[in-house]
C-alpha cells in the first residue's frame, strides 16, 4: 500500500488517503483557540489548521441560521496520520446540499506522488523520499433550492514538504472561490468579484486580475467550451511571498466568504419560480457534475485513489442533476443570456 | 489540428473526431442492403458499415413498437472523412432516455495518437505515420423509467488501420454488452447472460467466461469498490481468429441483443413501484453517471477531444440523477440484496 495523498491542484481538497480513513463519529464542532492562528511563534501547520477550523464553525453557524435545518458532524481519522471533520447539510428549507469539510492530514510522501509534482522537482528528489508531508484545507460547496440562487465554491489550502526534524522543506497555498449561477444576475456576479477584488487588494493589486483569469481558466468545461460558472479567484503553488503574507491573504480570503456569498442567497432564495427555471437548473446541475467528474484534478485524482473519503470528496455533487440530448436554449432568452457569459467570461469588476 | 479518434477500449464508441462534425439533418434511416454483410469478397470495413446500420434500424424499430413514441434520427457528418447516426428517444412511455448510435470514420492517425495503442506498438511504428485508420461502431444505452427495469449497454466496434493501398496493415473487433438493474431479479441477469454465452458458445466456448470475466473488470467502480450492474461480455483487440470469423461472432452478439433485453423489459416496465424504488433508482443512476464520466475510457478520451460530437457521446447518461451523502442501504432490503451482488460479482450460469 502506498501513501497516495493528492497534492494536485484543485477546487477540492485533502481526501486523498493512504489505506482508509475511519469515521469516528457525528461531533459537535469542538471550539478552538482562534489565537493562535494569529501568533507568529506557532508552527503555520497548526495556524492554519487552527484558522480552517474556525472558519468551518464560523460558516457552518452562519448557514445554519441562514437555512434553519442543521449541518451533520462528521469527524474522521485517518489511519496514517490526520483527521477531517465533514458537515454537510441535505435537504434543508435553503439549500438542497451544502457541505462544509475540513482535513488535516501528514504522513510519507512516496516517489510515485512526488514525480507526479512537477512544479516542484526542482526542490524535490524524488529518489530521496519518502518525505514528510503535511496538509491541511477547508473545501465548501453550497447547492441551494431556488434556481435563482447560485452555487458557491470555495477551497483554500496549505501544503507542507518536510525535513525530517518536522521544518518545512518547501510550502505553499492554494485555493479560490467561485460562483455558478443557473441565471444571471449581473448584480450577483458583480458583487461577488467585488468583494474578492476587494480581499486581494488589501495585499497585493496584481492578485485579483490574475486569480480571477486563473480561475475562468481552471473551472472551464473544454468539451462544451464553456466556463462552469461567472468565476472568482483560483491560484495555486503560492508561494512567492513570505508564508506569513500569503497565510493573512487566504485568511482575508476565506473571511470575505460569507459576506461574498450571503446577500447573494439572501436577495435569491425566496423568489417565485416555476418548472421551467427547475428543469433549467437541473440541466446546468448536470454541467456541474460534468465539470467536477472530467476535469476537476483533485476529484479525479482523489477518486483514484485507494482509501479516499469518497463520500467526502462527492459532497461537491448536486442532489439531482439532469442530461437531455440536444438541449439547446432559447434566442434572446435568460437561459441564452447565462450560456453567452459563460462561452465568453465577463469582466466583473472594472 | 490533430486527428484525434479515440481507440481505446472502451464501452463507448467512435465520435472521436477531428476538427468539428456537423449535423446535416434529421433523416429516416435509410433501408440498407443487409446481403453485403453476408459476401466474403466485400471488404470487412462495408461489411461492418452495413451490419451495424441493420442493427440500428432492426433495434430502433422493435423499441420504438415497445415504447410507443419514435425515436428523433441526427446524421451527420465528419469534416475529414465519414459520418454517424445518432438515434435517440427522450421521455418516452418506457423509457427515460434510449439512444442507439453508429458511426462509421476514417482519416489519418497521426503519431501521438499511434502512440497510445500500446497493445499495437508491435505492428506499428510511429515515426513512419500518420496511417490511414477506418473504424465502424455501434452503441446503445436504454434507461427506462420504471426502477425495476434494467438499463441496457452494448457496443460493438471494428478498427483498421490501413496501408496506403487501402488494404488492412492491422485490424481488431471489441465490444460487448450489460446489465445494469437498480433492483435484483436474479432470473433477468440469469436470462441476459444465458443468452449472450449462447451466443458466444456457437462460436468458442472459451469466449463466454473470458469475456464475462473482462466486463466484471471493465464495468467496475473503482472507487466505489463495486460493478456498475451485473455484468454481461466484454472483449477488446480481438484478432486471434480469422475476421471472418470474428465478424460472424460479433454479429451473433449484436443479434442477441433484443432476445437478450427484450424480454427482461417486456417483464418489469408496467410493474408497479413507489417514491422509495424510484429514490434509489436515482442514486444508482448517479453511479452510472461516475461510471461514464470517470472510468469509461471510450468516453473520458472521447471528451477530451477536439471535435467529438458531445451530444453522441454523452447519450449514455440517464435523463436525471442523484447524489446523496453517506447514503446506506438498510440492512436486508432489496436495495443491500443489490449491492452485496455489486460487490461480489457472481456467475449467473453455470
Amino acid at each position: 500500500m502506498t501513501v497516495a495523498f493528492c497534492f494536485i491542484s484543485s477546487g477540492l481538497s485533502f481526501y486523498y488517503l493512504n489505506g482508509s480513513s475511519q469515521l469516528i463519529g457525528q461531533v459537535e464542532c469542538a471550539s478552538s483557540n482562534i489565537d493562535i492562528n494569529n501568533d507568529k511563534n506557532v508552527p503555520m501547520r497548526l495556524r492554519m489548521e487552527e484558522y480552517i477550523k474556525s472558519l468551518q464553525q464560523l460558516i457552518t453557524k452562519e448557514i445554519e441560521s441562514l437555512d434553519g435545518k442543521k449541518f451533520k458532524f462528521d469527524h474522521w481519522v485517518r489511519d496514517q496520520g490526520g483527521e477531517g471533520i465533514s458537515c454537510i447539510l441535505q435537504d434543508g428549507n435553503v439549500f438542497e446540499k451544502a457541505g462544509v469539510n475540513i482535513s488535516i492530514v501528514h504522513g510519507k510522501l512516496p516517489e510515485a506522488a512526488v514525480q507526479q509534482m512537477k512544479s516542484r522537482n526542482k526542490e524535490i528528489d524524488p529518489s530521496k523520499g519518502p518525505y514528510p508531508f503535511f496538509a491541511a484545507g477547508i473545501s465548501i460547496v453550497m447547492h441551494p433550492h431556488n434556481p435563482y440562487a447560485p452555487t458557491v465554491h470555495l477551497n483554500y489550502r496549505y501544503f507542507e514538504i518536510n525535513n525530517e526534524d518536522g521544518t518545512p522543506k518547501t510550502w505553499w497555498f492554494g485555493g479560490g472561490s467561485d460562483l455558478t449561477p443557473s441565471y444571471l444576475f449581473e448584480e450577483d456576479a458583480v458583487h461577488f468579484h467585488k468583494t474578492l477584488k476587494e480581499a486581494c487588494d488589501k495585499h497585493d493589486v496584481t492578485f485579483y486580475p490574475e486569480f480571477k483569469k486563473w480561475c475562468d481558466t481552471y473551472f472551464y468545461l473544454q468539451h462544451r467550451g464553456e466556463a462552469r460558472g461567472v468565476g472568482g479567484i483560483f491560484f495555486d503553488d503560492m508561494d512567492r511571498k513570505p508564508a506569513e503574507e500569503i497565510f493573512a491573504f487566504v485568511k482575508q480570503c476565506g473571511d470575505a466568504f460569507l459576506p461574498s456569498y450571503v446577500p447573494i442567497i439572501k436577495k435569491r432564495m425566496n423568489m417565485k419560480f416555476g418548472k421551467e427555471e427547475k428543469h433549467w437548473q437541473q440541466l446546468r446541475r448536470g454541467r456541474y457534475v460534468e465539470f467536477n467528474l472530467i476535469w476537476d484534478r483533485g476529484t479525479k485524482f482523489g477518486l483514484q485513489t485507494p482509501g479516499a473519503r469518497i463520500e467526502s470528496i462527492l459532497m461537491s455533487l448536486p442532489l439531482t442533476a439532469r442530461w437531455e440530448y440536444m438541449h439547446v436554449p432559447e434566442k434572446n432568452s435568460r437561459e441564452k443570456k447565462l450560456m453567452d457569459v459563460l462561452k465568453n467570461p465577463r469582466d466583473w469588476v472594472a
